[in-house]
């Protein structure tokens, strides 16, 4: 038995099985997943017990699917039946906050609020907010986690320097370390950063870090028009001031997330009705006096670029808003949303990318409202259409539009198993069959979390691996 | 006859074959490498073409050599005998120049150069320099060219958004695009870069740029060891000024560089007698008044670290030591240096690193000079040894020792043909053996520039691949 084996790697208090396993291992926080209770949880408290459990799944064919938090809203860490989840609850140590070299070397269960803790008395931040605190490190460099502060730090890929992770083949790899720079051999960081769980499990990652400005800023202007703030994004961009989120929220969210939050912004009535949408810009600095004539400076460009008006929002008020923003997924959820879309497009498409969208939603009679990441082209979209297979036709539509713009299926959510058929559907099969390759070579069973991004390779007659090929290719209706 | 194919492909007028093949083409820039006389030397004029040829090359057997500007220092584009150099020089046009979304689409045969020249008037910036303007950028992304602005724009893998790429099947994938993130299957865009022309042919990048800033200040300080210098950055990197340059020059580097340049700094001998290194620190703003606290800032700050005095360079004295400090191979070069090493390790264990190389030169009467990127721990070093079997050993201890400290073998000239040896002796051979599947994954027939990186795998018995094979692994011994 799997488990007996899987119990003396780990303990016999680390894995949980039958009616031990919780609701909760069960999903992610995808909308219109459907769980799926797995054969058992395992909980390794180790490298080295990572790798053990990887050996024995190799020898009986058990799919694995490495689980964080659990935070994820694509289904990636949904498990496969009769599969194991491997979660990293247990690794979660901070090893090493490096004052010196900027960086800090962490486990994989660690969530970014303990880090952000932990690095607040020194004055330093892992500036990557995928809006989700309670998000683990392991899950955000899985999918290549974003969030707002991307347009002016980037994304996960940006800030980790390098990985230790298991591949599927039990064996274990160090890569990168504490440089930007290197070139010596392929960058399996790089490539590890964002395969959802599907190359390699990590087990350790060290982080770049930044010093942590003090002092911020929220401007808030209302536009007539989403393409009005598309047109304002590129001026700004070009100015130089270099701001830590350019958002927009287009009427219907906004009027969701502050009332989902009881925030009253104070917006004159005759605004709030000429208003489509709103720009929301934050500026940090180091100093006080530079961030006023920032803002200032800033604001005086915005009201040149169409804006109804320009707010410099109050501290409280700024802080309270940017937390409402990130908790629109869970105002559009507690409003009963049908499921989610983060397309990317290039920051200039965003107005074609919209007209297309509101073009489909008319014809299929669904509502489709969001905001999005204007200063780095992802748009977030909650879409409301019970039908599954309307919502279908719709959700491919969309990621069409945005592919036909030069942009991708998801920004930053990741392809999991609930995108895995369009993805499917929509990339080109040269490069699938090519990253069919790649999973390959690190994962030559096809054990590590199946179904996810494509379905796996298993190469025929792999001895063992029988029991690891996984579910047929999610095609996204119904889900 | 493979030449009469090729000739078929790209037309008789690009490709050299015998005699009209020039020296050029034997080597790159790379000292005590080997010219190597390829069979053809062709220069397509588009994907379609240089597709072709990589058919033809799988029928035939032929390896295949990608070639830039031929600036490399590691013996990447040297060729094979019987093989054939892909001269991207033709393909050298910029595509776009996209002012909204902050993106150029070039060619791979354009020259950094050329890019600045076409980038300045809409006072945009590609932030990479290498220090050699008259590199391609197609070398550029198959080396992950770096250089001094590393430590505040980061290196080529952070700039190149997309790519379209020749893989060694023939086949063309178009990977990436103008947005910053995207989790839509594996990062094939992150893969190729860095890859050295071992996985595929870049024919085509979508480049990140930045706004431009016009405001410059150079500081020069002279330091009593290079210990002191490397206990003075994380202060500094922690101040957030964020400096565009941190470079350390030796005694003996600042004395050839300068007497190479022609240029007089005006330090009092005093100082100079007392100095063993430099840190020469570059700071850029769009605002002159802020550039000017900045730097009186900076300039205190540094003075409280143990320099022996600061000096803030007038604007073409710093310009002439930055132009001065990118010929540092030339100089080196011109001065009969026998060999380059540019280890990576963590900028707080530069001091480390340099101890140990003191010590290995003087254990083996070597001379070991150098400079380096001191903000991002990337350590540049020439050496004088004229015995191959005691450079051979004393380059495999600066390696190791690197290594040791956390580093990597190249930070940023890569590993080619003249560091394959090391890699092999030195790299883990798990991630060796995975990085020779991922190979082959884009490579089945290993054409794509054999004897680079590492040995290339070709399946046995692989038809025509017999060829394909490529020279015996370079040992470093003699180079």
């Amino acid at each position: 038995m799997i488990e007996d084996l899987l119990a003396t790697i780990v303990g016999v208090d680390h894995i949980d099985v039958g009616d031990q396993i919780s609701e909760d291992a069960t999903h992610d926080e995808s909308l219109d997943g459907v769980p799926v209770r797995p054969r058992a949880v395992v909980r390794p408290g180790s490298t080295e017990e990572v790798a053990a459990i990887v050996r024995a799944a190799v020898v009986e064919g058990i799919p694995l699917t490495p689980r964080g938090s659990g935070t994820g809203l694509s289904g990636a860490c949904t498990p496969v039946a009769g599969g194991v989840v491997v979660s990293f609850e247990r690794m979660n140590r901070i090893l090493e906050i490096d004052t010196d070299n900027h960086v800090a070397v962490v486990e994989p269960g660690l969530t970014l609020a303990e880090l952000d803790a932990a690095l607040a008395p020194h004055r330093l931040i892992y500036p990557v907010f995928p809006g989700e605190q309670s998000a683990s490190l392991g899950g955000n460099v899985a999918t290549n986690a974003g969030g707002m502060r991307a347009v002016k730090y980037g994304v996960t890929r940006h800030h980790v320097l390098g990985i230790e992770a298991v591949l599927g083949t039990g064996d274990v790899i160090s890569a990168g370390g504490k440089f930007v720079k290197s070139t010596s051999g392929y960058d399996l960081t790089q490539l590890v950063i964002g395969s959802e769980g599907t190359l390699a499990m990590v087990t350790r990652a060290t982080l770049r870090l930044h010093p942590r400005p003090e002092f911020h800023t929220t401007l808030l202007a209302p536009f007539p028009t989403i393409q009005a703030i598309a047109s304002a994004v590129p001026p700004i961009a070009a100015s130089g001031v270099g701001p830590l989120m350019v958002e927009y929220i287009d009427l219907v969210s906004m009027a969701g997330i502050t009332a989902n939050a009881g925030i009253d912004l104070g917006i004159p009535a005759e605004i709030k009705e000429a208003a489509l949408a709103y720009l929301v810009i934050v500026l940090e600095n180091h100093d006080p006096t530079r961030l006023e004539e920032d803002t200032e400076a800033l604001a005086g460009q915005i009201a040149g670029l169409g804006s109804l008006d320009v707010y410099v929002l109050p501290d409280q008020a700024g802080t309270q808003l940017i937390a409402a923003r990130e908790k629109a997924f869970w105002a559009s959820k507690a409003n009963g949303a049908d499921d989610i879309v983060d397309v990317v497009v290039p920051r200039a498409s965003i107005p074609s990318f919209l007209d297309r969208v509101s073009e489909r939603a008319a014809a299929t009679s669904s509502l489709v409202i969001g905001c999005g990441h204007a200063g780095d082209g992802n748009v977030h979209l909650s879409v409301w259409q019970p039908d599954p297979d309307v919502r279908h036709t719709l959700l491919h539509d969309l990621m069409t539009s945005g592919l036909a713009l030069g942009g991708a299926i998801s920004g930053e959510h990741g392809i999991g198993t609930q995108k895995a058929g369009f993805l499917a559907e929509l990339e080109d099969p040269v490069k699938l069959d090519l990253m069919r390759r790649i999973k390959a070579a690190f994962d030559p069973h096809g054990i590590l979390n199946p179904g996810t991004v494509f379905d796996p390779v298993g190469p025929s007659g792999a001895g063992g691996a029988t029991g690891a090929t996984g579910p047929a290719l999610v095609t996204g209706a119904g889900r």
